[in-house]
C-alpha cells in the first residue's frame, strides 16, 4: 500500500533510476537538510540556526473558506448548490493559529516546509488516490497544479535530444513546454478511442536507434476525455499501452485531470440508475513497475485558481520530484495546502462527501454534454457536414469537418516543408476565420498538433491532411450553447456552397 | 514610471536581449493566447473555445482572512498584535462570488490567467514598488516567492557552461539550484560590509575568456541583511557596484526579502526618534538601463507559506518570464493573490497601513536584535574567543570565532583537492559538533560557500581558510537568546582550551 515514509515496499518495483534526465542526477539536496537532522539530536535541544519568522509575527489569525455544503441530506450537491445561488446551504473550512484537534494550524501552515507539502496535506491527497486508484508502492508529491506538474516530470525524465511519445493531438501549452530544453516529440496516432496501442508499437518495434537517436523512453498521455479530442482509452487499450510500456521500458505520465468526470455510458438505461458509477481504472491503478507518473489536479473538480494538485510516483521519481521542487518553487502555498487538508478532513467533507460532490458534478455536465450533443444534431449533424461522437469524459466535443465534400477540396497538392497532399489546412482556417466573422469562437485542430521533430508516424497520412477538426466545449452554460451551435450550422453550410476562392 | 501595459516608454533603457539563455529564445509562447486575442473581434462573441470550468461550478462562494488591524490608532501593530494574543482588535481580509467596488471578485480569481498574475493583483504590488523605488520602465511578474523567482531567472539568463558571480557566502538552497542546468559560480569576496566592489570589479577585469571561457554576465547578490553574513551594502558600494554592471554588462539580481528590515544605525540617538526612518535605496531604485532585476517577497513580512513574491525587471526580460510562467508553474494561485489585492486595497490596509506594519515589524526585529546583541557581549565576547557586527538588517549575526587562538591551530596545511593553508575547517567542524552536543544548533560558514568551479578569487586568502564563523539568528523568540549564548560561551572556552586531539 503507498504510505507516506521512507517504510514502503518497493520489493516488487523494476528498478528505472535509468530514466531520470542528467540534470535531476545532478542536482543536489538542500545541505540546510543535513543541519536539521542533526538538530534531534538531543530532547530538547535549542537553536539559533534558522531564520524563520516566528509565527507569533504573521499578521493572520483565521483562514476561512465557505463552501458548499455536502451533508448527508443534500442529494444532488453541484445542482444545489448552482441553482440555488445566495440561499444555497453552506458550511466554512477554517483554521487559525493555534492547534485544535483534527485541525492544520496556521503556525504550521504559514511556516516554511519541503517540497513534498506540509504532511497533513500530503496524507490527504494519498488517502484520496487510494481510495480512487489503490497503486502499490506509490508516494505523492504536491505541485502548483497539472501544468507544473507535468513540467516537472518532462524535466524530471528528460535530457536534451531525448524522444518522448504523445497523442498526436494534444494540449500545445503542455506539449510545447519542454521543446525550448530539447526534448522531440514523438507523436502517435490517435482515433475516437484516443491513443492507439498498434500505433505505438509500430513506432517503438521500428525504431532505429542508429538514424533516430535514443528510443522514446516516456508517453505522454490524456487517458480520460482527452484535450482537445475528448477521447477517453478503454480499459482494454490501457491494458495493451501498460503492456507495451512494459516491453519497451517506457515511463507513462497519466495526465489525467477529467478523471471524475466520467460520463455513463450511452447504452446507460434505468435499470443500471441504482448501481454507482463505475470510474474506469487508472493507468496507476494496474501499475505493477512504478512505472506511471500519474498527475493530479482540482482544477477542473474544485477551480482552476486553486493551482494544487499532486503526482503520484514510485519512491525514487517522488524523491527527485522534491529535490527539484526545493531547488526551484519550494513548498506549495499554504492557503491551498489548508483548503485541501480541512476540505478532506473529519470536520470537512471527508473523502465520502468529496465522493458525493465530483459524482454530482459528473452528472451536472452529463447533463451539459447532453444538452450539448442533443443541439449538435439537431442543428450541426443534420446538415450532413460535420459530426462527433458522444465524449465518455472530460469537456470537450471534436467536431468532424466532413471536408472531402467541400467543392474546393484537393488532393495530390504538394507543398515545401509539409507532408500535406491536400488543402485541408487551407479550407480549415478559412472555416475558422468564417466562424470568428459570424461571432463564434471555436478551437481549430491546427493548434493542438503535437509538434514533431520526426514524422515517424504516418508519412502516408500525415497529420497536415487530418486537421479537419474543431475543438469545442460543453463546460460552459447551457444557454449559449444553442446560439453557438446555430452560428456554426449556418456557417457551416454558407462555406460548402462557396465555390469561389478563399478570402483575402 | 513603472506601469502595467505595453505603453511603457522604453526608451531609456538599453538593448540587453543578449543576456537571455537558449531555452528562453526557444521558447515559444502558448498558441491558444491567439485565439484568445481573435475572440474579441466584434462585440458580443460566443465561446465554444476554452474548457474552463465555470465558476458557477466552483464550491467556494467565500474566503476571508482574520488578520492584524492597522487602524491610525493603532500606534505599534506588531507589538499590539503579538502580545495581545487572542484579544488583539482584528479586521478581515474577504472576497465573494460576485463582484463588488474594489473587490477582486472570486469568480475572477478562481479562473484560468496568466503567468504574470491577475492584473489586480500585478497593480497592487506595482504600486508597493512604485511607492519605495520608483524604478524607471519596469513591470512586475508575480512568483511563488523568492525561490521560485531566483531560479527562474537563473534559467532565464543562464546557458549551461555559463558564469555567474554570486557573494562568496550565499544562501545555499538557492545558489545550489542552477548548478544542475549547468551555471557555474565565480563567488566574489565580502567583508562586514558585504560585496567588495574592489574585488567584483578585479574578478571582471581580469577575466580571461580565452582560458576561463565566457565572462560572467550575471551577479546574484542579497544588499540588506545578507544571507548568511546580515552584511548590508552601503548606498555607496551600491552605487560603485551598479557602475561596475554598466561598464562590464552585468545583469544584477538583487534578491532582497528583508529589505524592509533595516534598523536604526548604532549612531542612532534620541534625537532622530522623530524623523521616519529612510529605508537604504535599491539596485532598482537606481537602474537607469534596465539592468536590474529586483526580487521581492512576503515571507519575511508577512509569512512564508503565503509563497507570493514578485519580479521587477525590464519589459523584456518580464514578458520572457511570463512566457517561461505559462511553460511550468502556470500563474500564481488565487489565494495568495486575493490576499495581497485586497490587503493593499482601498478596503484593506492600502499602502499607507502596509507602510506601518513594516515599520513596526521593523522595530520588532530591531528590539529583538538588541537582546541578542546584549547577550551576545556579555556573554561570549566578554570570552575573547569571538565577535560579531551588528547588523543593520535582517535576521542574522555572523560570528567570527577567534581560531587563530586555539591551541591546535596549523598553518602550512597541505590537503589533496583543496586550497586550504591551515586547519580551520577541521576546527570548526569540531566546534559545531561541541554545539550540538551541548544542546545548541547553529550554522556552520561551511555550508553557506557558494560552490565555484573556478576559484578565481584569493587563490591567496581561499575561503576554506576563512570559514570560522557561525550564522545564528534573532528572528526566534527572546527567551531563548540567553540560554542559547551562554551555552556557545560555554562551548567556546571548553573548545579553546582543550589541546588534545580532535574527537572520533
Amino acid at each position: 500500500m503507498s504510505g507516506l515514509t521512507g517504510t514502503i515496499d518497493t520489493s516488487s518495483q523494476v528498478d528505472l533510476s535509468h530514466h531520470l534526465s542528467t540534470e535531476t542526477r545532478l542536482r543536489q539536496a538542500n545541505p540546510m537538510k543535513a543541519i536539521w537532522r542533526l538538530a534531534r539530536r538531543k530532547a530538547d535541544m535549542i537553536s539559533l540556526a534558522n531564520g524563520d519568522p516566528h509565527y507569533s509575527l504573521y499578521p493572520i489569525r483565521k483562514v476561512e473558506f465557505e463552501v458548499a455544503s455536502i451533508g448527508d441530506d443534500v442529494d444532488d450537491p453541484v445542482a444545489s448548490w448552482r441553482t440555488a445561488g445566495p440561499s444555497a446551504p453552506s458550511q466554512t473550512f477554517s483554521t487559525t493559529t493555534e492547534s485544535s484537534p483534527g485541525k492544520l494550524p496556521l503556525k504550521t501552515a504559514l511556516q516554511y516546509s519541503a517540497g513534498a507539502g506540509l504532511p497533513d496535506a500530503q496524507r490527504a491527497v494519498t488517502e484520496l488516490t487510494n481510495h480512487y486508484h489503490s497503486p502499490p508502492d506509490h508516494i505523492a508529491t504536491l505541485t502548483l497544479g497539472n501544468g507544473d506538474g507535468v513540467a516537472k516530470i518532462f524535466r524530471l525524465l528528460g535530457d536534451p535530444g531525448d524522444h518522448f511519445l504523445a497523442d498526436e493531438f494534444s494540449f500545445s501549452s503542455l506539449t510545447n513546454a519542454p521543446l525550448s530544453h530539447g526534448i522531440n516529440w514523438v507523436p502517435v496516432r490517435i482515433d475516437g478511442g484516443g491513443l492507439i496501442p498498434e500505433e505505438l508499437e509500430r513506432i517503438l518495434s521500428n525504431w532505429d536507434s542508429e538514424s533516430q537517436g535514443k528510443r522514446p523512453h516516456v508517453l505522454y498521455t490524456v487517458p480520460c476525455g482527452q484535450n482537445p479530442t475528448g477521447s477517453t482509452l478503454s480499459l482494454e487499450r490501457r491494458q495493451r499501452i501498460y503492456d507495451i510500456a512494459q516491453r519497451f521500458d517506457i515511463i507513462i505520465v497519466e495526465d489525467d485531470p477529467y478523471y471524475y468526470l466520467q460520463y455513463d455510458p450511452l447504452d446507460f438505461d434505468d435499470s443500471m440508475a441504482d448501481a454507482p458509477f463505475n470510474f474506469i481504472p487508472s493507468f496507476l491503478s494496474m501499475d505493477i513497475d512504478g512505472r506511471v507518473m500519474r498527475v493530479d489536479s482540482f482544477s477542473k473538480i474544485m477551480a482552476p485558481g486553486m493551482r494544487l494538485g499532486w503526482i503520484t510516483s514510485n519512491p525514487l521519481f517522488h524523491e527527485s520530484l522534491v529535490h527539484m521542487t526545493d531547488s526551484s518553487t519550494h513548498h506549495p502555498h499554504a492557503f491551498g495546502q489548508i483548503f485541501i487538508t480541512e476540505m478532506l478532513s473529519q470536520a470537512g467533507w471527508q473523502i465520502s462527501g468529496f465522493d458525493r460532490w465530483v459524482r454530482s458534478l459528473r452528472l451536472e455536465y452529463q447533463r451539459r454534454r447532453d444538452v450539448f450533443m442533443r443541439a449538435f444534431l439537431r442543428d450541426v449533424a443534420s446538415t450532413g457536414l460535420a459530426s462527433a461522437d458522444f465524449p465518455e469524459a472530460g469537456m470537450f466535443v471534436w467536431i468532424k469537418v466532413d471536408i472531402e465534400r467541400h467543392p474546393r477540396y484537393r488532393t495530390g497538392v504538394q507543398t515545401e516543408g509539409s507532408l500535406a497532399k491536400t488543402n485541408v489546412a487551407q479550407l480549415m482556417e478559412e472555416l475558422f476565420e468564417r466562424c470568428l466573422d459570424g461571432g463564434l469562437v471555436v478551437m481549430p485542430a491546427s493548434i493542438f498538433v503535437t509538434p514533431a521533430s520526426l514524422k515517424v508516424s504516418c508519412a502516408e497520412h500525415p497529420v497536415e491532411d487530418r486537421l479537419n477538426f474543431l475543438r469545442t466545449t460543453f463546460a460552459g452554460p447551457e444557454e449559449t450553447m444553442e446560439p453557438a451551435l446555430k452560428i456554426l450550422a449556418t456557417v457551416l453550410k454558407e462555406f460548402f456552397s462557396s465555390s469561389e476562392s478563399a478570402k483575402a
